[in-house]
């Protein structure tokens, strides 16, 4: 019996097959490994990245068409921001069943030129062709002034993120149920699930002042230790900021939104790494780079965090 | 009962979807509607393209992988060869059944990377995820010194191909018949259909002298269409050309080698219209543009040549 993909997992196959690639461009600047690959070109700093949407796995059949065209979007933009950048080209798959009804893929686009013009960026490009399942993917040029990069964690570094986190999960977890009768603040917990926003106001921010930076997809924790190679970080649990609608939640449910906070995942803010006072710009403190090596995340009380990440191959 | 997308067919479904999204952005020169786009980033004329492979769709799980990990990469190569142009950057989406064999990815791997170091670029980022069917898609960024066109037919201009035609139809015909024991000549035609080279080696004298350029990828006839709207082409049959594998290949089956070549989809030659002469660079002339309107293309007695498109979604 040979080894499967699901031996080695979605990041042990990224690591396995990017050493079948050898890149020797001088002006590659990083290309795997990062939220989004850089280049220069000229005088432009350009940044590249891709994701995608594949039916039962990122999204059901019964979500709102016009939903996943948002987010299809907005989980591209949002590597564009956690970079500090500003996108400029997209270019588009869609794989559909021969058999989907016209109107789900007319709400798709819909909900792609709202982004669009949201995120002020343009399509210019695609691609159209049949699959078994609907597939969707985005790749994604933008530009920025400088480079950053997720891991230039350096020691007596603060730590912050933006908006809240946990909510996507929380959110999911309605949605999965299948509940009716929603209440108002389980309707906005799956909007933030189902129409997550991409912090592209704060892309200014993060171009001014991180260290470093990455966006928030897989989960706080999960994120966090991408960051933290080979370093110590001390997380202040106390000031994970969450939101209302998400305490709610939990109170009613007997269940700690912590738990929601630290490993949810899709909540697609910005973790950033800063010698500035980000709580200025409406982030949250919520930790600081302790030491060099041991590449672990602990608490205020000096206790361990471990990461769960979600693995899509696993 | 609502339109189904297989009610609209794939180019119908393309530009009913492109007029969700308007486009304002000055720098963009051509979104929709080429081999490529173009834009103006800077000094520099950008080109964009993606394209997919699906399994079941444009290849089956017991093609080789190497073959199909080239083949992907070919293919969009070749949008960017039909430019004029250079690639320079691709990104590229992995959705893999979890079960796939680990040895099938690394052979996808190794067929790319064969491809990067023939064509000469680099892949600098991608993305991998889960799905039920393989689904491999790449977008490619390549730049070009000016902007060439599909349709910028001019009458009295000669219309040239590469290389010969309908190859790779016989090939895909002998590989899905299941055949055994193959002659050379069968082996050639399907490695045509397995392994196509993208003329990226004629792509400076598409730079230099085309006036319009495209790759023909839906079929001679087919793409020859798509070049020639508003306008009446003549067709030189007699001119169109054939590799001794196809005649062989036709003459043992008692078929008309030309309606391969008319009709077969994935030569991956270009059909470039200009005014010098491209025979003196190994182009072969198979045709002229008589008139502006008719849209249409007839043969050397005047008879009209229908183009029978494949549709992936009909």
């Amino acid at each position: 019996m040979g080894f499967k993909v699901s031996d080695l997992g979605e990041f042990g196959l990224i690591e396995h097959l990017t050493r079948f690639i050898k890149n020797n461009d001088q002006s590659i600047i990083r290309d795997f490994g990062d939220d989004t690959a850089f280049v220069r070109l000229g005088n432009e700093i350009l940044l590249f990245t891709v994701d995608t949407l594949v039916e039962n796995v990122h999204f059901l059949r019964k979500y709102p068409p016009e939903a996943v065209g948002w987010k299809l979007v907005s989980v591209n933009v949002s590597d564009i921001a956690a970079k500090g950048g500003k996108p400029l080209y997209g270019l588009i798959t869609l794989a559909l069943p021969k058999d989907l009804e016209l109107s789900y893929v007319e709400g798709i686009y819909k909900g792609i030129s709202q982004a669009l013009d949201f995120y002020n960026f343009s399509l210019i490009g695609g691609n159209t062709t049949s699959s078994e399942k609907l597939c969707l993917d985005l790749s994604l040029v933008g530009t920025a002034k400088r480079v950053i990069f997720r891991d230039n964690f350096k020691v007596g570094q603060k730590i912050y993120v933006s908006g809240t986190l946990g909510d996507s999960l929380a959110g999911l977890e309605i949605l999965l149920s299948g509940k009716e009768n929603l209440e108002p603040y389980e309707r906005k917990l799956i909007e933030r699930h189902l129409k997550p926003v991409a912090r592209l106001d704060l892309s200014s921010i993060v171009e001014k002042f991180a260290s470093a930076s990455m966006d928030i997809s897989d989960g706080f924790l999960s994120d966090l230790s991408k960051m933290a190679k080979n370093k110590t970080v001390k997380v202040f649990t106390k000031n994970i900021p969450l939101s209302e609608e998400l305490k709610l939640y939990c109170s009613k449910r007997g269940k700690n939104p912590i738990n929601y906070a630290l490993k949810g995942g899709e909540d697609y803010q910005l973790l950033v790494a800063s010698d500035i006072d980000l709580t200025l710009y409406g982030f949250t403190l919520v930790g600081e780079v302790l030491s060099e090596g041991g590449s672990k995340i602990v608490d205020e009380h000096g206790k361990e965090l471990k990461a769960k990440c979600f693995d899509h191959l696993k």
